[in-house]
């Protein structure tokens, strides 16, 4: 889909900002940074122009400014639980954003103890926010209605803590508008046809006989760490993209499961039962990430579990991009 | 001094270990990290082999790793206020202790509100340390002694939160052992002279026969933020090495003193007014790190007012040798 059509779609809100949603890695190693890698964080920037983050370890305002993403546009931080290597940057970045002078709200969704964590230490260390930090605490499972219509979704995932992953329902998209109609049925360039686009009957002239059937949209799972995310496959079966953990390869199951996570096998399966086009997979030991060949035998774990997945192996400041029509590629 | 010569020195309790104090720089910048400073963190590897550290803003043990420290050595934690980039590392900090299998007692010495940050933030985050973490909290005057016989000591200084700088004092040490001395009275080399060494009269002979007159120890001074320092000067007297903030120029007083802060100028003038033997600046505004000759600016001013004073002007990752005799050089 190239970005003219995308520019005429129908029933858009601001159709001028239709286009890739960019998710970029801003910390691929579990439980430690090593010098190569940072403990968790992924950064989402929407179409629509606003910032969705997923967890915040120690050191992810540092690197989200190596990312040129402004923390002025976060909107949205979705926390999947309170281990350190996912949460020690919450307080960091908030700062960054107060910094950065935004006044709109920053709405965080997380785990029960979110709210006293951010209250504790935002006291304690006398930060003062010139923007309204909004904490929806949820008990593993949630809905909720966010920017611009997306849906997120919350299921639990077994772990040593309470953990959750979230699935981003990004809502139906308007068909494309095709102008070569519009002028048979007799409609000039006009107004019209912005009224048209906009869902309204003009002249009689109906909005579906001019305009593609509505387009889905588009589908993201985001997993915190995990020895069994059963509970969100339903939610998120038919994903674009499925971003999950594949902390060990099955040589170390043992040691996986005993630490609550999954093997690179594991995720691959999951990926396979949830029937997701795309899987990235991060949150690597540090083990491996210093190890020659090592990544590849996890991507290639993975890979064999799910056939039918393009599989992408995160790293440290890596962006993909999801498409308008779903497809998730590396950015050029 | 040489190590030959350190090692002779007399009542050590572990002479092979007498040497330099470094001091290593992990953070230099105010406020926020930049693209090459870190937030404020001072690392202290003192001659017994332990290692103290003050203040750990965000990023402390990803820049600990990269200085090459190892955080099992961490034995104390002087925090000197709770704003968060001066202690938003420290739950961080103790997780990679932790991972490195510590089993001492870790000491934290601080404002008021650390022992909840920490407990509030270990507990939610459920952190399982299987070392002992004292915190000693105080009201910003204090006084301790430490391992190996250092003396520490708090001073509250003015901040827009309760602030303090630590004078850390090593105690007296042993004056030098002379072996010709020993011989001429009799007593060749053998388990005498370590009696000697250690303060016990043999055969009639005193230690102060053979031995030099002990030697005072290192003093330094570690300050936090401030905008008057006052407090701390008849304490921090004569001391060998003050580490203090330089936060803004002259040309910005107004708006140091508004944020609590200490134009360089003003840092000069207190060490001058300390007699400190050399003055490390640090803790610079954003403003100036990417300004050409900005640096230059600030340590000139410093220097200006304290014309009896070695002035050093803190990178990240510097480090400063504190010689036996008191005199500081950069790191060969």
């Amino acid at each position: 889909m190239n970005a003219h059509k995308g520019r005429l779609a129908c029933h858009r809100p601001d159709p001028a900002r239709v286009g890739a949603v960019h998710l970029t890695f801003l910390g691929t190693s579990a439980g430690t940074p090593t010098r190569t890698r940072n403990v968790t964080s992924q950064v989402l920037t929407l179409d629509h122009g606003g910032v969705w983050m997923l967890d915040a370890g120690e050191g992810t305002q540092h690197q989200l400014m190596k990312a040129g993403i402004s923390a002025r546009r976060i909107e949205r931080i979705l926390v999947t639980h309170l281990h350190g290597d996912h949460c020690y940057g919450l307080p960091g970045l908030l700062a960054l954003i107060a910094i950065h002078e935004r006044r709109e709200p920053v709405t965080l969704i997380g785990p029960r103890g979110l709210a006293e964590f951010i209250a504790t230490i935002t006291r304690l260390s006398d930060l003062t926010l010139k923007f309204n930090v909004v904490v929806q605490e949820h008990g593993g499972s949630g809905e909720w209605v966010a920017e611009h219509g997306w849906h997120i979704t919350a299921r639990p995932l077994v772990h040593r803590i309470a953990c959750s992953g979230y699935v981003l329902q990004e809502p139906e998209r308007a068909g494309l508008f095709h102008p070569e109609r519009a002028r048979a049925l007799g409609l000039p360039e006009g107004r019209a046809w912005g009224r048209l686009q906009r869902g309204e009957t003009v002249n009689g002239i109906a909005p579906a006989q001019v305009c593609d059937p509505p387009r889905p949209g588009r589908k993201l799972v985001l997993l915190g760490d995990t020895c069994d995310a059963g509970a969100i496959i339903a939610a998120g079966s038919d994903c674009d993209l499925l971003v999950c953990e594949a902390t060990y390869t099955t040589e170390r199951a043992a040691k996986a499961h005993e630490w609550g996570h999954l093997t690179a096998a594991e995720t691959g399966a999951l990926a396979h039962a949830m029937r997701a086009r795309a899987l990235a997979i991060t949150h690597f030991s540090s083990r491996y990430t210093t190890m020659p060949g090592a990544l590849d035998a996890l991507s290639k774990e993975a890979a064999d579990a799910c056939p039918d997945t393009v599989v992408f192996t995160a790293d440290d400041l890596l962006t993909l991009d999801l498409a308008l029509d779903g497809r998730v590629a590396l950015r050029a």
